[in-house]
């Protein structure tokens, strides 16, 4: 396989077929790009008529040329491709890359278009990258592969981004607005339907070249999740980072709106959890990922510990906004030392020697020498992750920004420059490209691409977690139910996994009544019906009950609704302990076709639907895990003992979580869905107790 | 005053005080922009060795002239710049722009620089812009009175944005990058310290500006506040609409940290609540303001009613990645109703027939009259407030691009067009700026600048609030008392003002126990004290009793540890009803120096530390505003009945909410602070109850 990935991405000959004088279609420009940008190897251009495409003797057919192109781009209209195709195969071409789309609605009469296409391919041996793709652009050996107009650019660069994109459009954007920064790419892959070769394949080629330092991908379905974390996994090993934006986000969203409590959000989520457990990095925007990446390229890495973002600017007034505007965001200012302190002092006022610094309030006004001891100070403070130089208008801004890459060499931590005056600030931006040092154009892109460089350091410097937890996990019982199961043995089924319970006693029949004593009260009495899912709207719940008078009474009158509601599926109730204890958390688990068994925490009942407060991870997870997934909720406060109230054992719950996971991970996709809500978690050191679970089992 | 300013901002002769050949220092710069941008009056450089400067003669002194310049622009060194302020005071000029700075610091024996500067001025009946400020640019009568190197720029564009900035550096970098996107300016001025001249005058100014039509303003403190509110009074009777970024938000949330639940916030959230009555919109980024505002002078307005915001790409990647994150701001996609559905469907399959549109959906491909029937058939969706084009790297973009703007003003809605791909798309932002139609480069700012342009439609749809509310409001009693009241006192205030506490008994001393009968069970027992701030931490409140014993004990337990901590300040034990409602709220108010009477509602207890879900206004509010005020909480669904709960008496929450802030508005500065926590909000049609209630009053 990876031969024949080398073979397709530096090819020492190609053909275009499809090829045009005009670089208004898709093969004209395939042929004019590859000219440009200095591809040095032999090009065949394909054309029926012309015997000279832009300069260069034309074929008819490839099996006119008399020699064997190792890469064959196909521009033709989808009712041509399958001849073309064909002939490829005939004198053996290793590899086509398939720029053209519309396969499906070409032959929608029985057999299909890619189908053929395929199987064509297969019985050759050839590999097919797309259909429905912009090619691939191999920036390090100068060869254009591509009819995206990113390619206008007067020069690529070659450097150390990686692109791996189902959407060719995003891949020219993030090439053509990377370009303009200076940003320097290894290979850039479009892979559009991915019908032979998919994403993961150039995924690992990334991984395994030299040429790429991060890798950036744009993901909108997996064909094989399990092999794509397990690259991930391998680029974790070798320190290489890996950003990914993945489309669907919103209809996570949408699903998460609309499931109830009780269901974890949709796949979104799924990939979220599975690239945390593998060290890639979840980035919103596609600029922005390439914009990281760069940072990651060509600037010293952040420290792994997280630190504040500190920042110099010319002007009081873009020095507040920084300080007002890191407040939005996951990042923070840092807490300057004493020593640091002392150091600003030597060239500006006591009042004015804080983070970030003003240069306008330099004793004598802004100096080279006090820029440089400034940023030295801030950099080896250990508080400080990074520096932004935030730069508006003002003079000598090419002679200040021409400073900064060799003191960010030096310090070893990036300086990110941020240019904030636009235009004005042209011939700056060409000092720092001249450099090779990269920069930023406004505060926005500046924050959302060190919110990427905090999340990347720290993925970098954090083991992965184990794939399976140490020890023996419990069985599943022997006997476990299918379906939706009652709440009693849901709640056997958490208990197998060590996860305890609120004691119950269980009474059939209405007759069982009468021997009843010793009840722990207060008490909650609850009907168990497998049909009846919403216990409370059924009236099946009664809490709060203080006398065993006031138990037996509501038991009967649950076995009176029962008996009307649901005379087949009732099965009686419970006398569950009245749980007292600081806090309720929501716990869940399922099997997601995709990304395999997932857990989930929350605060119990309401928040999780108001506040979308919940973390989610692929299972399992170690209890330390768990307690890191509790600790990143925003109501995590609530556990820590925030205002006075007691600390609760967050151990427990932790403990709980890791066990759910443990069933998730063993039931696997028998498994549908599991919840516990609430588990109340009591004072530290007293546990956790679940109160209520449901679950469905696949039959 | 208003001719005072028009004279400085159109001056028919100006002198440059400080003027040199050079364009390094201040004053060279100020004389070669005025030249550059086409000042047609006279321009007299002012140096006491040069006799021609930039081809201008050149005088010693003002006094040289012999005539009386409009403005003089002063560029000297601070030592030399009294001299040169009493020359102009002695001839008559009537303006001076201070661009010099660090007055303070040059005589820093005894009298004050910039005081002997004033006093000198105020004599002369001349006004003053300044100092330490880069002066100011009239665009539309070209004159460009400053050092800001953002006149470097080949050619300003005079357009309706004008800008009153307390950071000139700001100023330049708004300017210069907003000149770069193609943004007209009208006037901009940069206000430095203040000495005489201050913000509000030329928010004034420019408020009765025809050639003003968005105003943006950067603050950093107001020198009048009232006058600064009436002034955006004015400005939104006038339906010019305002815009502010305020420098201190970060100080504030540091503030809202280290406080407690009883006190609000700072004086940001001061200023965001007068600017919301007064409707200002505040802006966190000085860019993204200005882009705002330039899509509000050159688009057409977005209805007020909050539509979705729809978006049309070239790419299905693009096409998702938006629809992705929308999710993350306070903007939502539309839902497109039958009638524009059906008229997607005319140009794409029903499965692609969704809004964003991706034109790559197109059957038989993208096409102009497609685009356009497209964009149309969106525009005249009832919710849709506004169309993104989110342009990538694709074929005949300044095509599609220019046929942008004719519809936008023939649907009479904003299209924001959106260049996504850098400077691949430097022909099509060319052809843009060419037709005088605002464009954007990236979707972080787009979503930015949408989000102002939703509040913008709001603010200027909604009728402000009353400065004084109808009816008479309350008085507060006459022996009201100062310092930390008692909670007994505070009480007794709020239901001057007819928010109800919880009904109590008060026991003076231990003997009057003998007497109790008749409590209202289950009860609380709380002690009173002035000394003892918080209750539950010095042990003296027990809630739940459900026995007149279990009262009585507890309140004689209560005397006994009362009569140990503070046997001075004691007053006794109150016996409390215990109050059972859906939600606890807290309200709070406080009069803040800058910006008056404020009121505060947020969620009870630890919520509002913990997701500062809290909601400020200046009082006095109506119950209609509070009731807003309420439902603008993260939380609000859980008055709302979410999740099977009973709805809350959300009328009775507001009208305690408004009651207070009359209490507030009647106190005025005699009340430092007060807060309701909790107030216990019944079930609908029950009202809410204050349990709790502390109060500072000033004596």
């Amino acid at each position: 396989m990876q031969a024949a990935l080398k073979s397709m991405m530096s090819p020492r000959s190609i053909a275009v077929i499809g090829a045009s004088q005009g670089v208004d279609k898709f093969g004209g420009r395939v042929v004019h790009y590859l000219q440009k940008h200095g591809y040095s190897g032999a090009i065949y251009p394909i054309n029926l008529k012309a015997t000279e495409i832009r300069g260069i003797r034309a074929y008819p057919s490839v099996k006119d040329i008399g020699a064997v192109p190792d890469v064959a781009v196909m521009a033709v209209p989808a009712k041509a491709l399958l001849e073309q195709i064909e002939h490829c195969a005939e004198i053996g071409v290793k590899s086509v890359i398939l720029i053209t789309g519309m396969l499906d609605e070409v032959d929608s009469t029985g057999d299909n278009l890619q189908d053929r296409v395929l199987r064509t391919a297969a019985a050759a041996g050839m590999r097919l990258l797309g259909p429905n793709c912009l090619g691939l652009v191999n920036f390090v050996d100068k060869i254009a592969m591509t009819p995206s107009l990113a390619m206008e650019t007067p020069a690529v660069k070659a450097g150390g981004v990686g692109i791996v994109s189902q959407s060719g459009a995003l891949m020219g954007t993030m090439i053509a607005r990377g370009t303009d920064f200076g940003v320097g790419f290894s290979r850039c892959v479009s892979v559009g339907n991915q019908s032979d070769l998919e994403l993961s394949d150039f995924f690992e080629y990334l991984v395994d070249d030299d040429a790429t330092n991060a890798i950036c991908l744009y993901v909108e379905g997996l064909k094989d999740t399990r092999r794509f974390f397990e690259i991930a996994r391998r680029a974790h090993a070798a320190c290489k980072p890996v950003l990914a934006v993945k489309a669907g986000r919103s209809a996570a969203g949408a699903a998460i709106g609309q499931s109830h409590t009780g269901s974890l959000a949709g796949s979104y989520d799924g990939f979220v959890a599975a690239c945390t457990a593998s060290g890639i990095v979840v980035a919103a925007d596609p600029y922005v990922m390439t914009l990281a990446a760069d940072l990651l390229v060509r600037l010293p890495r952040m420290p792994a510990n997280p630190g504040g973002i500190a920042a110099i600017s010319s002007s009081g007034g873009s020095t507040a906004n920084f300080a007002d505007q890191i407040v939005d965001r996951a990042l923070r200012l840092p807490s300057a030392s004493a020593e640091t302190k002392r150091k600003l002092e030597e060239w500006m006022p006591a009042e004015d020697a804080h983070i970030p610094v003003d240069t306008g309030a330099f004793r004598g006004g802004t100096s080279k020498e006090g820029i440089v001891k400034v940023l030295e100070a801030m950099l080896a403070d250990d508080d400080v992750a990074a520096v932004v130089y935030a730069m508006t208008t003002s003079p000598r801004m090419s002679e200040y920004a021409a400073m900064v890459p060799e003191i960010a060499a030096r310090m070893g931590k990036p300086i990110v420059f941020s240019m904030l005056a636009g235009g004005m600030g042209a011939p700056v931006c060409k000092t720092l490209r001249d450099l090779d040092y990269p920069y930023t154009e406004n505060l926005a892109d500046t924050f959302s691409a060190l919110e990427l460089l905090t999340k990347v350091a720290r993925a970098m410097a954090t083991p992965l977690p184990p794939m399976q937890l140490e020890g023996t996990a419990p069985q599943p019982p022997q006997d476990l139910p299918t379906g939706q199961v009652t709440e009693s043995e849901a709640k056997r089924l958490i208990a197998a996994f060590g996860i305890r319970p609120a004691g119950e006693i269980r009474i059939r029949h209405a007759s069982g009544m009468a021997g009843l004593s010793g009840v722990a009260l207060p008490a909650v009495v609850k009907g168990v019906s497998r049909n009846i899912l919403h216990k409370s709207e059924a009236n099946i719940v009664r809490v709060g009950l203080k006398t065993e008078d006031a138990v037996r009474e509501a038991a009967e009158d649950i076995f009176a609704i029962l008996a009307e509601k649901d005379p087949e599926g009732a099965e009686g109730v419970v006398i569950q302990e009245m749980v007292v204890g600081e806090v309720e958390l929501f716990l869940g688990a399922r099997f997601d076709p995709e990304f395999g068994p997932l857990v989930a925490v929350g605060f119990g009942g309401i928040f999780v639907e108001i506040l979308r407060d919940v973390a989610i991870a692929t299972a399992p997870v170690t209890p330390e895990a768990a307690k890191r997934m509790i600790m990143s909720l925003k109501l995590w406060p609530l556990l820590d003992g925030a205002r006075g109230r007691a600390p609760a054992d967050v151990d427990a719950a932790a403990e709980a979580v890791s066990r759910l996971s443990r069933l998730a991970d063993q039931l696997g996709e028998r498994l549908v869905e599991i919840d516990i809500n609430p588990l109340i978690v009591k004072k530290r050191g007293e546990g956790a107790v679940a109160v209520d679970a449901a679950a469905v089992i696949a039959k």
